[in-house]
């Protein structure tokens, strides 16, 4: 067993995580700090400090920060700029959240100092990885404790007749065997694993959708809303500037009022096996379409191209929990190079589910051209003497080959 | 001016290409040979039949060719293999029919003795590029006569003029201005370019779309269908086996139904300009979502990134023209291994524009393993400890560089 | 501890597999199988037969095979036809071997009826990954013994007080220290790691190398070799066919003579350290740059490019042991199907250390056109004139953006 | 005919651009001003003011710069920071200064108010393209004039005739025949190309190599030299600071002594043809081992592996003119980011054409950690134990591949 003086935990307020609170002390014989962030996951804050102090912790050592303006800000539009998806469907809302806290319980963990952080991820998912690269990548002697990869209450029933024996709280959801779904939220989604999920030939229940209406009781009624962007962030709904985590729970709002960002699907963890999961993503997917067209209209050619060939290994990083990495680094500055004439509006029009691009524009920074696109009289813009040469020369390797293929018959 | 001697025009019967007959006969004095494809566009072929012999075209000097089976077959659907999508938006449905027509055309110059190859495409879009590519690809000596870009029938009056001063009749929509958009249909898609689209803030027009019916009027209630792949391709819809083409063409049916598969974006052509173009593509869209479905649970983790960091430049080469190419073909390969144990089923929820997956399953290559994934008890399928190792050892470099960056201060 | 029936231990004959196999014995009490195999490593195996029989184990459980020919044919070989070369410099000598060590050990596993292998890798280094890396691809429940990761003989004294209890016989130079740098060969390499070799700043000792003479001490006189190559593998130098193995025994035998292909680098291993290793690959140097030059005639431009960016790619598969893996499978068939053309001969001249390329051709397959490329009169073979249209549309996209940037001042 | 004014021509004081000097001047009736550059090629400069004024050009018309530094400082070195090579073996001496040269051209463009460019680059070539691509994307209406693609001066007698007609001084060695090859120098490269090695298969004549000495000729004893690196750039030999384009020439000194840097090689064109080069770069052929062995021990792993994936792409842009193209910028800008920690020092010992790397160090950037790669004890800097788990998780997926294979028999 590690010696440990000190140790920040990632707290919910919940039972696992109370549990694990408890076998810290117990364990490890050490202080034990809880750390509890508002991403946006829409629970009161305030009852994880209750519980913390009944628990026995000092009240100088519980942290409550409210984290969703950094959040947006500082990872969600960052990550945006790359128009990121993980294998060509996922938004990444869980992953992305992982190395904000991974940094604050770092900070926690260098102001108090502490020598060890715990978190209440399993040992079978992808949160771990990204709780504790992001740790050592930011304090590489940081010590860390999993307990689910540590302890043997690897059953629902063992783990609370551990919160029984030893007076932590338990509701009456959990006693009625909980959940029906591992979930995870904040501003940017809400997932849904496990349990009934498991069979991936199985659909999901409507009943386990809780930020969108379906498709099917969205409004009769199609609303159009117009973004603005700058530099490659979302600065406006309809005209209004707002923060960044304001905008993205207005998204958010006007997303999961027309049904949309449902997803379904069966993702390839990092740790090597398959995974099917459930997502509610609604102001992502709007901010993702919108972020693509603005782009559609101010970026060159071959550097869309560029990011586009980038992008996938750009998600992976992200989903894998490198965020902390160089190699994120790197290219983030190439990313963030791009984005400087990203800047212009975009109408779309949401209705049952449908996020529909109608229309786009930049006042400075287009590079439409309608001049020479046109089909009308170019007067000169565009010479098409011009397209022969080009051809010419682009088929001289295929008909150099072509020749090469004929003389073999 | 070259001199022809018998050139193959891809004809469609229209007033354009019937102009581009006359004017190839007085410019060249060369004869001419008709080549009309059915990609299922969904246009009678006879009339243009009928035209060619009213403009003088020779009974045996005109080619009339079902091409719907080898386009879906061909082209079509090893194309999905690769879940191929042109700058995060555009399903290439114009780009995949000009390599088959090119094929066609000097296969009929071979045929015929035919020293050239003639097309309507205009010297400002992908069209000349993509027909022209191919042709020299697949006979390197093969001379190209692209009128739009010789000839000085610039504007549409010219036209009409010429038409009407060699007897090429012109249909009264002609006369009344023709229709507001350049449009090309095949059995992948419709699309529409030019006139109202020329300003990319401006909403489409609904009067425009053909294929699909709006989200708003599509019915009111779901439809479910059951999708099959065999070695990634589509078999069969809800157990009825189909020939490729007929597949496709029933997909659209149901697609358009339920409004699916409209799309509205500016898109970067490869002669350099940015351009606006509306689509839909009903059957497409749906099959694209099944394909990346059935795939996520039978295809290799890194087999599938390895597709997604190759498929935007495999898209390049279909949009700009390159499906004759060596490296196409070298990428195909790759694509096409990988698709050996992508079967199963998928099942598909379509409501009012949204494909949504709801269920999957391969009996004998899925690589979904309930027991390894579940968060229950796994009777020893994985062992959590082992990620510590993982996490340990992926964490280590990062390790290094953060106490390289705390030496530095 | 694992309950082991009977485990497959690659089984060099020397000092430390004699321990591992004495301490699989007595550890898991399990029957043990030696494999020795013959690389091309320079080595006798008949002594590890007797050693073997020595250490008590069965005849029939003794398996010394010659790999050469598999070796160099079914590894090397495809290697090289992608121009392999991890991190700018090393051409993976042990890397190589590994999988096919791993498929063997499998083999005679399967065969013999055992449920572990075992190996003598250490916990630090990428062979360990490797060798199990392709087990598991191989046989999926195979148990792994990594004995240097299990016991506590972690220091040479501890070894050998070990050997010495258990009656294994140690040789002199063990005695006196053993060699200064751990080492690893096969026909492609010898490698050199450890010891003096570990402060990156100091020049190693030119005592160290033992294939290659210096440059210094080469010939004073060139020597010009021919290469034939056969859809991109080599088939036959100086004229004289040979099968795989005596062609890269035989350039090796060159190299060697000619104080090429020594290399001195600091290397990213896959667990996460930087390490420094020495290496001779004689006949491997010589072998990429013919088969680079004979590329250079054959192959399409962008089916070069296209294999050149996916290089890197495939060069970290194969260092961090996933050969076995489907998307190195996936690889080779794309680089496989690129080498149908690359047919011909390369001329070297070999001085101290120099392979130098003074001519290439190919009777069927050459790309290179000299009527075209000329400086001379080309009689119309390429129209100048053409690269005007070329050059205006590619610079397009340039223009648009520079007007862009005026307007914006 | 285009009107124009005024035109710069990169003008050398040769023999061809002063026939393109007259030809100007004759054909558009327009004012002529001669740009000449001293990158570094060797040649005074002096006489292409004398001639320049001989042939009419006003004192104020004629612009000579010595560019030397900003070529090194602002192309070579960023260059190099990406170990920048094409298609596996060209160092870019040419393309790389192409992009200054236009740079210069289009900057006295603008001063003198001038409306056209003017080059000698043929149209069969790259530099056609690469002047023009500059010019266009820093002057987007720029006109260029590019008489080899324009005049009916294709044959050398041709372009005498005209010469001696107009009054153009003709030196010996042209009325002799010329250079038996097509030359370009400066600060990075001498190359050779045309005549005596347009037949890839026969050897370079040894007089025709300029800047090197043969391996057999340069020195019998071997030398050693320190570079020192500081973000990547080269700041110092052997401990001497000096400018840039001192550097590299004392580089091309050293090696040129050594007879190191010469190369023989086809290549591909962008205007599709596969062309025989020849070219000297004794200073680019040191640093560009230098600085991946800098790079080996200051730069992390994943950051390494980036650039290297990248960099194939960045070299063909390079090549293919695309110096001022947002997609290089892009580009730049992460490679520029990661060379942060590229600090050090690298020695090197040369003899008869070897770059040897013998040691490499960094007082504050190493990531070389000989404490954790040791094969002695480490002191508990490294579990081994913790590689179980790393293989048995990235092991995951194969093995869960394999029971499927087994499965299905």
């Amino acid at each position: 067993m590690r010696e440990i003086k000190k140790a920040v935990l990632a707290y919910s307020g919940g039972l696992d995580t109370s549990v694990i609170l408890k076998w810290l002390q117990d364990t490890y014989q050490c202080e034990v700090i809880t750390f509890t962030a508002d991403l946006g996951q829409g629970e009161e804050l305030e009852p994880a400090r209750v519980k913390a102090l009944q628990l026995g912790i000092k009240k100088k050592n519980i942290f409550i920060d409210d984290l969703r303006e950094e959040f947006v800000r500082d990872f969600v539009f960052p990550m945006f700029r790359c128009n990121t998806v993980y294998e060509g469907e996922y938004l990444l809302g869980t992953s992305i959240a992982r190395p904000l806290i991974a940094k604050r319980l770092i900070d926690i963990a260098k102001k108090t100092g502490a020598d060890a952080i715990s978190h209440g991820a399993t040992g079978k998912g992808n949160d771990q990885v990204r709780f504790e690269l992001g740790a050592y990548a930011l304090m590489p002697n940081i010590k860390v404790i999993a307990p689910w990869r540590e302890w043997d209450l690897l059953s629902r029933e063992k783990l609370m007749a551990y919160a029984e024996k030893h007076g932590i709280p338990v509701e009456m959801k959990h006693k009625k065997g909980g959940s029906p779904y591992s979930m995870d939220a904040n501003l940017l989604h809400i997932s849904y694993e496990g349990r009934h999920l498991e069979n991936p030939a199985a659909e999901a229940e409507e009943s386990m959708w809780r930020w969108t209406v379906s498709p099917e009781k969205a409004p009769n009624k199609a609303e159009y809303i117009d973004l603005e962007f700058k530099q490659g962030d979302l600065v406006a709904i309809n005209g209004k500037k707002m923060e960044a985590h304001e905008l993205l729970a207005s998204l958010n709002q006007i997303g999961g009022k027309h049904g949309i960002g449902r997803l379904d699907l069966v993702e390839n963890r990092y740790v090597g096996m398959k995974s099917r999961g459930c997502y509610e993503t609604p102001g992502g997917t709007i901010l993702l379409r919108a972020h693509r067209a603005i782009e559609s209209i101010t970026l060159d050619r071959e550097v869309t191209h560029l990011k586009d060939d980038l992008m996938p290994r750009y998600a992976s990083l992200i989903y894998n929990g490198y965020w902390w990495s160089p190699e994120r680094l790197a290219l983030q500055s190439l990313i963030d190079h791009t984005q400087q004439t990203v800047n212009g509006w975009v109408r779309l029009k949401l209705y049952k589910g449908n996020v529909i691009v109608v229309g786009r524009d930049s006042k400075n920074d287009s590079l439409f051209d309608s001049t020479i696109a046109t089909f009308e009289d170019d007067a000169g813009a565009y010479n098409q003497k011009d397209a022969h040469g080009f051809i010419r020369l682009n088929a001289l390797r295929l008909r150099i080959a072509a020749n090469r293929a004929n003389r073999k018959g």
